[in-house]
């Protein structure tokens, strides 16, 4: 247990989307700067990451943020969602990492899936949005992930062996629930 | 730590939001058997709350049913929401309850609410379903918990002391962060 705690980690909720629309209403203390193009957005056919940084570790964002964009770019390959958003979600854990870690590891997260060429969006980070989302429902319209720094992942390839869905959605993945 | 994985206990996500609608798309296993009428449904000015019940204790639900419905009432009223959906969610949690104890949770606390009056619905446990929500956006519009059954509150009442705010919507309240 403890050991985990030391290690940086990230939550993700994936949500495939046949849209996902969002506006900043209000800045918090530690708001980040937004320009008036980024307040507001729509997408259609989207995967959205929403996403907790947890335990700071700013060594290490290299790698948790490259560790992110391997799962995130399989997981939209494999729905077949045509873009993605990274959309901030604190309520994903109770242990973040402090703002800066978090806000810079999202920043690196999109810029590596650009690199990439998937065409990648960001919320504003540190602000309160509303937002609109239509989640398609198919089996893995909803799938949650808990991504360890340095944790390889130790279960085979391939759809049949590697997920086993349960109610609600719920993946067993490598070894353990996530 | 190792205290907290016996007890019985409850994640919880609340969305108040504009309108939420969801449909029926496909049973898993263990599905429950549900009539026409709740297949699908649309409901507006809704506090939604995304529930993952944890840690099977059948003895327990009553009291952890109980403990959730004050908070579930306290937090409609707080935001003034009109009505509320009990939204079953395992992605909220890696620690699930068995679906017996779930689904007969989520039931129980669908009674209580309704016996104190409020006007509560209860989303099909165990279907993937499709939704579209919109979330208002204003500072209490989304927040977590992490009910554990026997934990009474701790910090005092009244909102200025109780409740912290933080990026992205997070609350501290009484002894930790949920």
């Amino acid at each position: 247990m403890r050991q985990t705690l030391s290690a940086p980690s990230m939550r993700l909720l994936y949500i495939h989307a046949d849209y996902m629309e969002y506006e900043t209403r209000k800045p918090t203390a530690i708001a980040e700067e937004v320009n008036d193009i980024d307040k507001r957005r729509r997408l259609e056919e989207v995967l959205v990451s929403f996403i907790a940084v947890e335990n700071q570790d700013e060594g290490k964002i290299e790698e948790i943020a490259n560790q992110a964009a391997n799962d995130i770019s399989e997981t939209a390959a494999r729905v077949g969602a045509q873009r993605i958003l990274l959309y901030p979600y604190a309520h994903l854990s109770s242990e973040l990492s402090d703002p800066e870690t978090g806000v810079s590891t999202l920043r690196r997260l999109q810029e590596i899936l650009r690199e990439r060429g998937l065409e990648t969006y960001r919320a504003p980070f540190g602000w309160y949005k509303s937002f609109k989302i239509s989640c398609k429902g198919h089996p893995l319209s909803e799938l949650s992930r808990h991504i360890v720094a340095g944790e390889e992942k130790t279960a085979p390839k391939g759809e049949e062996r590697f997920i086993v869905l349960t109610p609600d959605g719920v993946e067993w993945r490598g070894r353990g629930r996530d």
